[in-house]
C-alpha cells in the first residue's frame, strides 16, 4: 500500500473536478493560496488558448483539514469547472437530459478517442475525450500542491523550466516559435526540465525493480498527457564512462561530487544530489490545421473535429510533472520514514 | 492486485537468483528451452566481458507447472550462478563463515554504493554491490521469458535491436567504436529499441494517471540498471502537430494510420499498432580507467575498484527491456481479459 | 491494483462525505433512486437515535456518468452532512476560525480516541472522533450500492438479516431486549448474517493466501467500526467433519449439494453455493451510562463524554456489511472477468 | 505497496516450498535454528498423521542473508519436501514424465477440488489439490518466523493455545476427544487464540477501512485452509456496553486498562494491550469415513478419496495462525516507522 495514495476523477466540462488524498500525517499546516497559485501556474504560459482564462481555478478542501491542519484523514479537494453551467445539459448526470449536441464521432489523430471507444464500448466521443483531457492534469495539480507542502517542511523545493520549443533551444527564440506555429495553424511541442533540491540519501532502492525511484518518477512523468520521452539527468549519449559518471571529491569535510550527470539518482536510489528529471512533449493533437480521419458512424474519411486553441502547452506540461514528481518524492519520504505526524516526520528527517 | 506479479531475489554471488511468479493462466505450456535460449541472448553481445562466458545460464522451475504446463500456482524459476563454489565462504549465509575477503569500501561512481551503504547502514560495500548488480536481470529476463509465453499463445510477439553505440548510429560501426573504447580502458553506453506486434487495442486506460500503459512501460524500462531515458514511439522534438500526429485512413475497409509516430499508444492506451519503445543506457560505471572516490572507512581520496570488465552492454540489456515490456503487456492482457486459464485468454481475445 | 477501488473522505460533521470509485465498466445504469435507497435502509433500525432523522441521506454524483450511464472514468459520490451549518465554525477548513467548542479530551473506552491522539499527535480528541465516526459508513453504503448495481446486471443479488440481539437469539425478543438496555441508559450489540446468490464458481482462489476470498471478505467486514467477529457459513464448533462438509449430489442433471455449512466458499473460492458471511456487533461505546476514564489534559479520572444515543446499530451495522461483501464480490468478479463495459462483462460470465 | 511482502510457491508433492520476502529491514540476525524451531511446532500436535514424522521440516536461505545478517535485499526461503524422491514422476515440471499415476477426479467436499478445477479448467483433481494442500503452510511459518524475529528486535512476541477441541473446552479432555474421533474415522476443529504482548499504541488507523489493522489480522487468519470463523478479543455476544469496554484507570502513574474484551484493538487500531485473535478451524475435510461426491468423468456418484490421515490439526493451524499474525503486525511496524535497518528501527521505536 502507498502511503502517499489518491484517487482523482472529473471531466472536462463537467461540474467539478475532485481528488481524495489519503496518507498525508496529520499537523501539517495547508496553504490554500499556495494551492491556488500553483493552479494558477499551470493555466499561465505563452501559447494557451482561450479557455485558460475563462478558467482561473481555486481549490475547495472539504474534508481532512480543521481549523488549517491535516487531521490524518482523508482530504478531499475540488475545483469547480467555471464554466459548467453551459454545458449543464450536455454533461448530464440525468438519463432524461439525453442530447446528441455536442456528440462526435471523428476520431482526432493523437487522442484517446479511438482506442477509447473501443474499449469502453461507446459510440459518443465525447464519452472519452470528455476524461482524457488535459483538464484532469489541473486537479493533479492540486495534488501535487500537498505534496509539496509536506516536502517544504523538510527542506525540499522544487522547480522546473521550459528548455526547448520545437526546435528551439534557446529562451530568446520560445516565442517567435510558438506564434509562427499559431500563424500556421498548426500546434508544437517541446522540453522541460524538473529540478527537486535538498533530498535526502536513499529514497527508492536498488533491491527490487519496483523501489526504484527512477522507475517510479518515469510512470510519473510519462504518464501525463502528451508526454512521449523522459530522462533522469543527462542524456549519456555521446558520454564516454570515464566522462559521464560523477566522481566523488571531498569539501569543506563534506563528500559531494564533481558533476551531477546522474541527475541524483544511482542505482534506482536519490544520492543526495539535485533530482533532475526531463520530459519531451508532443505538439498539442488539437490544432486548426484538420488531420486526415474516419468518422466511426460511416466508417468514412472525415476531418478530426476542433475543439481547443492551445498553440503550445510545454509551459504548462511543467508544472504539472512537477506537481507528479512530489507526489512520488513526497510517498517515498514516508515510506522510509513512515510518519503519522508532521512532528514525527521533522523529528525523524531532520 | 496485479494480475501477472513476482518477486525476485538473489545476489550476483550467491547460490542462485529465484523467482516466484503468481497469477500465471493454467493450462500454459512452458518451453523451457525457449526460457534458456532467452537467457543465453542476454549473454550474448559484442563488448561483454569473462563473466558472461562462465555463466551460461539455465533455469529450474520447482513449482507451479506439472507435465510442462501450468496448473495455476505460482511458478518459481531459479538460475544458478556457475561461479558460486569460489564465492562459497565469501557469501556465505552463516556468521561462522564471516571474513574481509572481497569487502571493499570505496564508492563507485555511478553505482548504488554510496546510497545504498548509507540506506541500508552498511559498512562492507559488496552488501550493496551484490544486489544493485546487472547479474539480477537473469532472473529477469526468465521471468519475461515466461510472459512472453503467455503472448505468444495470442499472436503477440516481441524484439529489439540495437539503434545507437556512444556516438554511432550505423549498425556498422558499432563494433569499432567498442573496440575504440575498450582500447582506451573505457566504457560506452548506446541505444535501442523494442517493438512489440499484434497488440490488442485497449491496453492501459486514459481514465486514471496510474492506468496509463505508457508510463508502465515507462517505469518497467527506466528501473532497469543504467537506463537513463526512455522514449515512446517517435521523439517529437522537430516535429510539428500536423507531421506528428498519426492520421487514419481506410486499407481494404480496415480502419489504419499512415504513419505511427505514437509507438502504438495513444491516450495512455495501446492503439493496435507496434508497440515501440526506445530507451538509452548509459556507459557501464566499472571500467579499467579508475575514478575519484573515496574510501568509506577512511574518508579520504581514494580510487573507486574495478570489479568486471564489461566495455559495453546496450545489446543485453535490450533483451532485459524486451522481458519488461512482456511483464507489461502480460499484466495489462489480464487485466483486461481476466483469464484463469490459457484457454478462456484464448476464447476473449481471439 | 484492484479493478474496483475507491478511497472515502469525510469528516462526521464536516460538509460532507465523498467518494471516488475507480474501475467501473462503462456502460452500466446508475439508478440514484436505488442509492439512495440503500442509504435509507441505513439509518432504519429500531434503537438508532434521533440524528438518524436529521439525515435522511441523499447522494449527488459529480462526474464518471452521463445520461444515467458510467462512461469508465472515475466516479464521484457525496453525500452532504445536513446538519454542517450547525457545525461550520467548529469544523471549520480555515485557521481564523479556530475554537475550543466541542474540543474534548477525555478518552471513550472502546473507541479510537485513545490510540488516535496518540498516533496523529492531536490534543483535541475531537480531531480523532470525527473520522472514526460510523457516521462515514454513510458513503461507504453508497459505493456499495454501486458495486451491487454491476452484481445486479450479472443476476447476483445480496440481502442481510439480524439473528441476534444480545443474548436473545429470537426476532420476537428484539425490539424488547433494545428498551430494555435503553431503560438502563447502557447499549447492546448483537449479530447478522449476509447472504448473497447467484455466485459464480471460482471467485477468489486457493494458489496464495492473499487471492482467498474468505480472508478478503473477512477483512471487509471485520474493519466495520464495532465488529469483532466474523464467521463465514456455519461456525464449525461441535460439528464432527462426516456432519459439516458439503456433500454433492445429482439433481435434475446439475451437480449440487446436500447442505451448505460451508457458506460458500471451498479452498478460499466461490463453489457457487449461496455465500453466507455473518458477523457479531460489539455494543456502541457511547451510551447513556458513563465510563470511568481519563482526562488527557490533566491525566486525571474523568468521566467519558456522551454524544450520541443509539442504543443499538445491529440493522444499520448490517447494512453496511452488505455493502461491504458487494465491494470484495464486484473486484473479484471484475478480476476473473476483467471486462471495460458491461457489455463485455455480461457476454464473459452470462 | 506493502513493506514486508512475500510471495510463497510449492506444490504438497513437489520438490519443494520456496518464499521470497522483500522489505526486511537490513542488519536482522537470521536465526537458522529459531525458524527450524518454528517449522518443528508446526508438525507437532496430538491427533496428525504419519505424514508429519517423515518431514522433519528445515529450512534453507539462499539470498538476503550474509553472515547471517540481513543486506536489505529479498531473502529466499526453501523447505524441501523429503518424500519427493518417490513423487518424482508423479510430480515431474517435463511433459515426457506424463502419466495417469495418482490422477484423480472424485470431487472432496470441503476441499478446493470442484471450485479449483472449474476455475483453472483442470481434469485431474491432482492439480488443485497438490496447492490447496495445507503443506503451503509450512513456508508460510518460515516467513513468519522471518516477521517474528524483527519483532523480537523491539520486544514484541507472540504465542497460541488452543482452547477447544470438537465440543471440549477443557484441556485435559482434548486427547479424549481425539482418540474417540479417530476410532470413530472422523475428524474434528476446535478453536485456538493468538496472543502478542508489547504491542506499540497506533499500529492500523481508523481514517480508512482498509488501513484498520483488525481487518487485515483477519484477512490473514481467516485465509489459512479450514478457517471459518475469526474473533478479536472477547466475542461481545452477551455483554451490554457498560461491561464490554475496557474502561481507562491510572495505576503507578500509568494510563491503563481494568479489562481487555477488546483484544487490544479500538478504531482499527491497536491501542497498546495484548493482541488477542481467536479463530475456529473446522473438521479436516479428509477423513477414514468416506464422503458422498462425484466423479467429473462420469458425472456419477462416487466415494470422496481419502489421501491423509490426521484427524485433527487445530495446534498446527495455531502456529500457522501465529505466524500470520506476525506478518501483519511486521508490515504495519514497518509502515509506521518505515525503517530501512534495523538500527533505525530500534531507533524509532524505543
Amino acid at each position: 500500500m502507498e502511503k502517499f495514495r489518491f484517487l482523482t476523477s472529473g471531466e472536462s466540462h463537467g461540474k467539478c473536478l475532485t481528488a481524495i488524498i489519503e496518507g498525508v500525517p496529520s499537523g501539517l499546516e495547508i496553504d490554500i493560496d499556495f494551492i491556488n497559485s500553483e493552479l494558477h501556474r499551470r493555466q499561465q504560459g505563452y501559447g494557451r488558448g482561450d479557455r485558460m482564462k475563462l478558467e482561473s481555478d481555486t481549490v475547495e478542501i472539504t474534508s481532512g483539514v480543521r481549523f488549517g491542519k491535516t487531521i490524518g484523514s482523508p482530504i478531499t479537494l475540488s475545483v469547480k469547472n467555471r464554466d459548467f453551467e453551459n454545458w449543464q445539459k450536455v454533461m448530464s448526470v440525468s438519463p432524461s437530459d439525453q442530447t446528441d449536441d455536442k456528440a462526435f464521432s471523428v476520431y482526432r489523430p493523437g487522442h484517446a478517442d479511438y482506442a477509447g471507444s473501443i474499449k469502453y464500448n461507446q459510440q459518443d466521443l465525447r464519452n472519452i475525450l470528455e476524461r482524457s483531457s488535459a483538464r484532469k492534469t489541473a486537479i493533479e495539480v492540486a495534488v501535487g500542491a500537498v505534496a509539496k507542502l509536506i516536502l517544504k517542511q523538510i527542506g525540499i523545493t522544487g522547480s522546473s523550466e521550459v528548455t526547448q520549443i520545437g526546435a528551439a533551444c534557446c529562451p530568446d527564440k520560445f516565442h517567435q516559435e510558438i506564434d509562427l506555429t499559431r500563424e500556421k495553424g498548426d500546434s508544437i511541442g517541446g522540453k522541460f526540465v524538473v529540478i527537486y533540491k535538498n533530498i535526502p540519501v536513499g529514497l527508492g532502492s536498488h533491491v527490487h525493480w519496483d523501489r526504484g525511484i527512477d522507475g517510479r518518477l518515469a510512470q510519473a512523468v510519462m504518464s501525463i498527457p502528451a508526454i512521449k520521452a523522459v530522462e533522469i539527468g543527462d542524456n549519456p549519449l555521446g558520454f564516454c564512462g570515464s566522462e559521464y559518471h560523477d566522481e566523488f571529491e571531498i569539501k569543506d569535510g563534506e563528500i559531494c561530487r564533481t558533476s551531477n550527470h546522474a541527475g541524483g539518482i544511482e542505482g534506482g536510489m536519490t544520492n543526495g544530489q539535485d533530482l533532475v528529471i526531463s520530459a519531451v512533449m508532443k505538439p498539442i493533437p488539437t490544432m486548426m490545421k484538420s488531420l486526415e480521419s474516419i468518422d466511426l458512424k460511416t466508417n468514412q474519411k472525415a476531418q478530426a473535429h476542433y475543439e481547443r486553441s492551445d498553440v503550445c502547452a510545454v509551459e504548462s506540461c511543467a508544472v504539472v510533472a512537477e506537481a507528479r514528481v512530489a507526489w512520488v518524492i513526497a510517498n517515498e519520504i514516508l515510506l522510509k520514514y513512515g510518519s503519522d505526524s508532521i512532528e514525527e516526520l521533522k523529528s525523524r528527517v531532520l
